[in-house]
């Protein structure tokens, strides 16, 4: 406790609290009848747009999503829209054009977004870039994100120096994203005091409670003097989510960190939300019983995606051979420059290590893990050997320079393409829809435009 | 983190965990698989009995408790086995004579009990004296536990009281027991601290993760130097249950009070309870939806309990006066001298309050309500006002002494009855079944015997 100052607290019930437990399938009508409460609890942020919601509005719930920020920003008059961009990816897997990335940022602040919160799964900050330009023209709160993961090449210094880049490139604000719940307590307590001893600007730590250390890790980080964390409202909390709101603000009352905010005004807002993830649950036939998953902790892969492998071994009659992928995988990850394990590379890192059990050494190299081995996405965190490389990506071209340099300028294109699909007139937000999920963009207009 | 010395841990998946979580109905055989793997881990000791699993053998899952007993304690070869006692009231909700109590301990130390945590819902010690007398005779370990709450009448200084006097009664550690899940981290820190300057045996601390602080609290209690937490398996962890052992060994691992368990030797014993929880779920219908409740910490009563009240009033037509069975909740347990708002003292200052709220201020006394006032479960943590005790009980005999002193021997009624009943040589631990659960008992034995 060595600020006296307030705990800031991001509620994320909006965003990530429902991508984690209820497949992103809330609805805009579920948030409406709360959202002039929320505005009032004194957030320093609402997580409300971005990461899966964008495709899941357009995919399953029929929305526009630009929509429902519009509606959402008409609410929340006082507490600022936050949104989670991955970076050059936009909000999908691939690289997209600076222009895109540029218009779709200044359109996401333009319609109501106040803190967009930037990353890049290989913390290549040269993926920032152009987002975060435009961010900081848009006048929005551009927090940069570095993502949290273990191995030899990562460590307090080393995040330290990422951080250092973010905040030459414009950061308003640093945030630490542990998306696997990797982060231990005591961990976060050494990696913030070396972050505030050198960064002048406010760090926000986003954890999950994959491995059920989250609420301590945010204890130590507050002690730590960590500036912001994030939390969702109890039914939206805990398991694959963040910490819950209430009980992060009644740990802290009465000590210096008192986050000041009222748990009582919250209970009524969290009611709602309870019956809300009920109707949630049923409506799309979602699993509720979603556990801790410990397992991560040693494996840094999810629980989940370990059986998954084990019964595609199984169905090969390789089951005995289990144990040797366990072995392989960490194996993988290094030679492959220890890449964080998120979603993808967690899956093509599992992949390459189960073709490699099952069939010998990299005897069969799938397009994504050249891809990530030659450069495509970015430089990994460590280099990768030289002759390796060549043993894997044979005479494919190595790309050392920002991957986005290659491509060319997308938006007049696909306002091109829109117009021959029969939407000359179509909105820059549409265009955006069309270019980051061509096909799911275009079966909403056929039912909405 | 001021000791250096390894933290001990309590597994309670054998008890607490399926109690919390799965309504009791964990069977002996969903056990054994893994008895000799748990004994393996280094646990300080594995809490498998007593509590509810008692009454649940024999109501739910037609065991003999005692034979359960026997069984586990064959495959725990090094660790200790530890249960639950309430005190007088033995695994019941009544005080029962000395010689029942006695014996019951004597007979649980004899089938395999090692370690026996002993407590009582009021905190009065002399609620204690026959059972903790009855375990040192045993030979067992003795835990002298109290029961955390909250009150003007409750602070460190007296929890530090009760603590001496459960030192003076014998006691081989002290427990402090939150089983509500009040303990918030700093203040676990400064009762801990306050317990470690005064007292010399090992402090065990047990909480609950329903308000959602549960880890937190046990990792200040950690750094305040407390030896011993009671932590469950992942798959019967968080929720109404305790904090995962996995992520509490985790969370530790390379500090100073590293607990030196290995998470990896668990993580087959949680895919076991993994599968068993399932099955029980579907076996016995379970709600697995178990969340946090938050309120808890606001109103220290269940926030399931408010709903139920809150129907009750719909029903009566006076939904309305709700806000005041709030605000009667807290001015009714202060008047009956705060007791600690566990089962059954909840219920009844919950029913108390409903009847001031929607009859007029105890027009209508339960006789519960009387028997608590008068002194008959014990002592009252603070003293109740004269006058309005007399407005209570009128001229009910106010007790003073200790409760069970009023109690005659039972066990040789206890004898004759079974006798009568058709079982003439009954076991001593039959005899004790059928002391404490005597209906229950007797249709088991119907069929077992
Ligand atoms: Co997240
Ligand atoms: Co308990």
């Amino acid at each position: 406790m060595n600020t006296g100052i307030p705990l800031k607290i991001t509620e994320t019930v909006l965003r990530d609290g429902h991508q984690s437990l209820a497949a992103t399938r809330m609805r805009t009508s579920d948030m409406l009848p709360v959202l002039e409460q929320l505005d009032e609890i004194g957030y320093f942020s609402i997580e409300a747009w971005g990461g899966a919601t964008f495709d899941s509005c357009l995919r399953f719930l029929n929305e526009d999503p630009w929509e429902r920020l519009r509606t959402i920003k008409k609410y929340l008059k006082k507490t600022p829209i936050q949104m989670l961009l991955r970076g050059q990816n936009v909000l999908g897997y691939n690289h997209y054009a600076d222009d895109v990335v540029s218009e779709f940022v200044k359109r996401a602040v333009d319609n109501g977004v106040g803190v967009i919160r930037i990353f890049d799964a290989l913390n290549d900050v040269r993926n920032l870039e152009a987002s975060m330009r435009a961010a900081k023209e848009s006048g929005a709160h551009v927090q940069g994100a570095f993502v949290y993961t273990i191995s030899p090449y990562h460590n307090n210094d080393s995040f330290l120096k990422v951080a250092k880049d973010l905040v030459s490139l414009g950061s308003d604000s640093i945030c630490i994203k542990d998306m696997a719940g990797l982060l231990a307590p005591y961990k976060a307590y050494e990696l913030v005091k070396t972050l505030k001893a050198e960064i002048n600007i406010p760090i926000h730590l986003h954890t999950h409670y994959t491995s059920g250390m989250a609420s301590m890790t945010y204890l130590k980080a507050v002690e730590a003097g960590v500036d912001i964390i994030d939390t969702a409202l109890s039914p939206f909390a805990m398991a694959s989510s963040q910490p819950a709101t209430e009980a992060m603000i009644a740990a802290l009352e009465g000590t210096e960190r008192d986050s000041g905010l009222s748990k009582e005004k919250l209970f009524p807002i969290a009611d709602h939300f309870r019956t809300i993830k009920k109707q949630l649950t049923e409506t799309f036939n979602l699993n509720t019983n979603i556990e801790i998953d410990t397992k991560v902790l040693s494996f840094q892969i999810p629980g989940g995606m370990l059986s998954n492998l084990l019964n595609q071994m199984k169905e090969q009659g390789m089951a005995d051979k289990f144990p040797d992928l366990i072995e392989e995988m960490p194996k993988v990850r290094a030679e492959l420059g220890y890449p964080p394990l998120v979603t993808p590379t967690s899956q093509i890192v599992g992949s390459m290590s189960a073709f490699n059990v099952m069939l010998g050494r990299y005897k069969v190299v799938p397009r994504e893990i050249k891809d990530l081995a030659r450069g495509k996405y970015g430089r990994t965190p460590a280099p990768i050997d030289p002759e390796f490389l060549k043993t894997l990506i044979g005479d494919d071209e190595i790309i050392t320079h920002r991957p986005a340099d290659d491509i060319k300028p997308q938006m007049p294109a696909l306002r091109q393409e829109l117009a021959e699909k029969g939407y000359p007139n179509a909105s820059t937000e549409d265009v955006l829809s069309y270019a980051v999920f061509p096909e799911v963009a275009l079966k909403f207009f056929e039912s909405n435009r």
